[in-house]
């Protein structure tokens, strides 16, 4: 029998990678344990601002807690008649894609024993507001297209530091929901 | 011929509603405005941890800036190996859904002249992580379904509250991008 020659890799890039090894092992025996249940809850404050908390969520079999509550907010630019108190909704989109390939990236490359030294990405997102104004019904609602531009920088060949944004894509949870979608739905109940 | 007799609206809810409604018209005359891009830049820091700065857009036909850039980051939780200092990009999805589809109820009540009191709503994503862990290939890598439960509460008959939320679900960016998807492409440039 072939013994396992696999080097055990150390931490590296922030990333404890004997951790994250042994923590997708512990996953694979089971499974339930990957079931998990992520949740914002919003309130709105005025206009088009309003304020979000994520904190509580479900996973490894038990409700868990975020090490605090994080806020964030959501408005419209003036330009769009909100009173830009923070970014907007598509933004966050953007932000979400932005931070999942990028904690993908910083994985895949540890995993892997590449050492980055810097990666940046710009997320643009091209989108024709005549969808939720209400002024053409052939135009969506949401962006037409999305782009991203990755600059990374560590020690390994430029075909090994392109295949970690690769596979990063390749297993990321919001490409795969903004580019395949997700069913969607909405429960009101109404106060008056 | 018949006079418009429909009443001018007020600002209501915090909305500048007639300012909304001479954007929409103005939009409407002159569609080129309409086309709007935005943008978010995101650098990697450590681990799975990263820093988005939202700041300029495009749209009006002209380049525009935030009053000011607004910033966030995204991080993974503790017990899937990161250092939890910011919400996860999943997570980010979810607060993009309820502030665009908050913001949507806002601007409609404004429209049709109904005042909000407080409206709240909760979005949960449910996950499988054997997809993005590479446990399974079976297993997608994203939500498998995101449900929303709104309490909206306004000076309005049930079914008229009902009303707002379903229009703003109708005309939601983000609705439709994560309901149906969008086209996303990734470049890359190495560094060595």
């Amino acid at each position: 029998m072939q013994p396992n020659t696999k080097p055990a890799r150390l931490p590296l890039n922030g990333v404890d990678t004997p951790n994250l090894m042994a923590t997708i092992n512990f996953v694979a025996g089971q499974p339930e344990l990957a079931k998990f249940q992520f949740r914002a809850h919003n309130e709105w404050i005025e206009g088009t601002h309003s304020k979000t908390v994520m904190n509580g969520f479900f996973g490894a079999g038990n409700e868990q807690k975020h090490e605090k509550p994080h806020y964030a907010d959501a408005d419209h630019p003036a330009i769009l008649c909100g009173a830009d108190n923070a970014p907007t909704p598509v933004e966050w989109l953007l932000h979400g894609l932005a931070g999942c390939l990028m904690a993908g990236v910083a994985n895949i490359a540890a995993a892997r024993g590449i050492k980055l030294t810097r990666v940046k990405c710009s997320v643009d997102g091209d989108i024709d507001l005549r969808g939720i104004l209400g002024i053409s019904d052939e135009v969506r609602n949401g962006f037409q297209n999305i782009h991203v531009s990755f600059e990374i920088e560590g020690d390994a060949p430029a075909e090994k530091l392109q295949q970690l944004v690769e596979q990063s894509r390749a297993r990321s949870a919001v490409f795969d929901v903004l580019t395949k979608g997700v069913p969607v739905t909405v429960g009101i109940k109404t106060i008056q």
